[in-house]
């Protein structure tokens, strides 16, 4: 019974190395996962490597490669890796065939591959060439990690968090449109790290009307996400900062003319399906992730954030709450009516922190799936 | 220095002993503030007691009555207090003659009395009797204890907490009206406990008109504060139920025969100044101090807690926040219209913890004055 704890807490020790060299590719890999490799003999790491970006190693040939640098092999070793090594041919070649030649004799995975050409195929090819194969280690920890890819590959969208600063009344904005600054600076140096870990911000067209937002990553260090706008009518302005930014306009407006003067100014426009008049929210993620967006963060404003909760398409809340009565003005809810309080749009696992001289709440909301 | 500083943690330890006393007499003392006393000699406790209720025993002279029981005698002992010792003659004789007659050598009180009759002269009359006076010891913790006390004898009004169950988005109810059940059991447990700790409880007519609350104790032990109900024109129907359990109607309405109604089916109705054709809210909480209540809690609705806040006539804030977003419908600010951010109804000194699955945020309104 000792022993098979102790090899449990020994494997879940070099999974969560493995996890931590994933994170390091934050914000780069997408469209591909997170992934992290550490190759462990008698105890100890010989070698250990990271995706680090799309187009790069994946995780276990960046971990051979630091292997034979070390002047190491494989042989008899054990690949600790936070999801299942592949096995089809994409911009590298498969990892779970690589594995079996260096002769790894074991590999840990953290989770199978969601990926439907993938599934249990790149566990099958280990076991079929002699690999003992061990897991899921740490499965809700490396589903978590992953939680844009597993989305995309299950539910066909990114991962959509929306992130909003608001009063403790839940106001984000006076009746006049006047929302800065509600939060404080560290609430806002946090809205930009979560900027650049996520592969896409989006915002309502009414937002850049009203405060002609950059979107980009200022306050702290990381790459800029791209930058979307949802513009039912191709009503952003020329000058907008977005769109020299080089923003990704989705809309449902096919007239050409506007179209074009926009592209012109620097932004890129896909026409997606209309849904009331309005850019169709479904098909919008699908869009995105023809993009190669795993993880999207909304920022508003009021409506937007209301269709993706109502929609059922949100799946984690970001709310800095600052220590203000507002008042009148939209909020997060607005535009949504219901007949009775247990129709409510319901969160769940939720934690909440100070910020600064904020707090903020993050949560799950209740109608996104499991990992 | 060393001894200096033991010292005054001894004194801080009776000190805290002397609160505790005093917090026995949670809502039971009013008019009165609550008060504890501890009798030490030779680092021993000899005597203790506190102000049950209001008409009993001050506790000074609970506790050197607790010190003739045990035979002993005050001669040369020091009496913790966390208020300083009365010196006017109320429904009881005064404490600091008394506290020089048994002889006591050293009396350290936990903060002057704000009520301008005692106001350091019950300090100076123990000074003149010879004995040596301390303090203040624990200030903060003794004003927060009697805040109601303080606010009454320095504002001329009550401590006024305004407590609210909302969603995360700040809404108090739909549309509709509904409001029930927007927080778990823990957190309803929890706002019967802080009924059973304020003196009076208050609502607005609507609140009456929609939800027939009965405003009493009942997921907890404890007292039925005194129920107060805002109707500016009298609509409190002859058949709800806080009606029958006798509440207390504030009103600007002149029509006697609804008021004889209302007072033969058990209200106590009393006539408030209008202002802009309601209840003038500075002259109910006046009023309310004429009734002897000294903390005030304020359960809604929208109009009325926004009202309370707009004049600035709010300390504190009970927030019970649930996971959910309801959407439109009335919330904490709503009536409030603001030009600019910066004119936010701001709070300080935010805590949150969890109440059962719901938060409770608990802060102070940024108008309320330091105690």
């Amino acid at each position: 019974m000792d022993k098979i704890v102790s090899d449990r807490k020994i494997d879940e020790y070099y999974m969560r190395r493995a996890l931590s060299l994933a994170c390091r590719g934050t914000g780069k890999t997408s469209p591909n996962p997170m992934v992290g490799c550490v190759l462990v003999r008698d105890d100890r790491v010989i070698g250990e490597g990271y995706h680090a970006r799309c187009g790069a190693d994946h995780a276990e040939v960046a971990a051979l490669e630091d292997l034979a640098r070390r002047g190491e092999t494989a042989r008899g070793a054990t690949a600790y890796v936070n999801l299942e090594p592949c096995c089809h041919v994409g911009r590298t070649p498969p990892c779970a065939p690589r594995l079996v030649e260096e002769g790894v004799a074991r590999v840990v995975a953290g989770m199978t591959d969601p990926n439907p050409r993938v599934d249990r195929k790149g566990l099958e090819v280990l076991r079929t060439g002699g690999v003992e194969v061990a897991g899921p280690c740490l499965e809700p920890e490396c589903r978590w990690l992953n939680r844009g890819f597993v989305r995309v590959q299950t539910l066909g969208r990114p991962w959509v968090t929306l992130k909003a600063a608001a009063g403790l009344d839940g106001r984000i904005a006076l009746t006049n449109g006047e929302s800065r600054w509600i939060t404080g600076p560290e609430a806002r140096q946090w809205a930009h790290r979560m900027r650049a870990s996520h592969d896409a911000v989006l915002v309502g067209v009414g937002t850049v009307l009203r405060d002609d937002p950059e979107l980009t990553v200022r306050h702290t260090e990381g790459r800029h996400p791209l930058r979307v706008v949802l513009d039912s009518r191709l009503s952003t302005p020329i000058g907008a900062k977005v769109v020299s930014g080089g923003c990704l306009i989705l809309t449902c407006c096919s007239d050409t003319a506007k179209a074009e003067a926009l592209a012109e100014a620097g932004a890129r426009i896909r026409r997606i399906p209309e849904s009331r008049g309005l850019v169709d929210l479904g098909a919008a993620l699908s869009c995105l992730v023809e993009e190669g967006v795993l993880s999207l963060m909304v920022e508003g404003g009021a409506r937007v954030l209301t269709s993706f909760m109502a929609l059922g398409l949100a799946d984690e809340l970001a709310l800095f709450s600052s220590h203000r009565i507002m008042g009148e003005g939209p909020g997060l809810g607005t535009g949504l009516r219901l007949e009775a309080v247990s129709d409510s749009v319901l969160l769940k696992d939720a934690r909440a922190r100070r910020v600064g001289k904020d707090f903020l709440l993050e949560a799950r909301f209740s109608c996104s799936p499991d990992l």
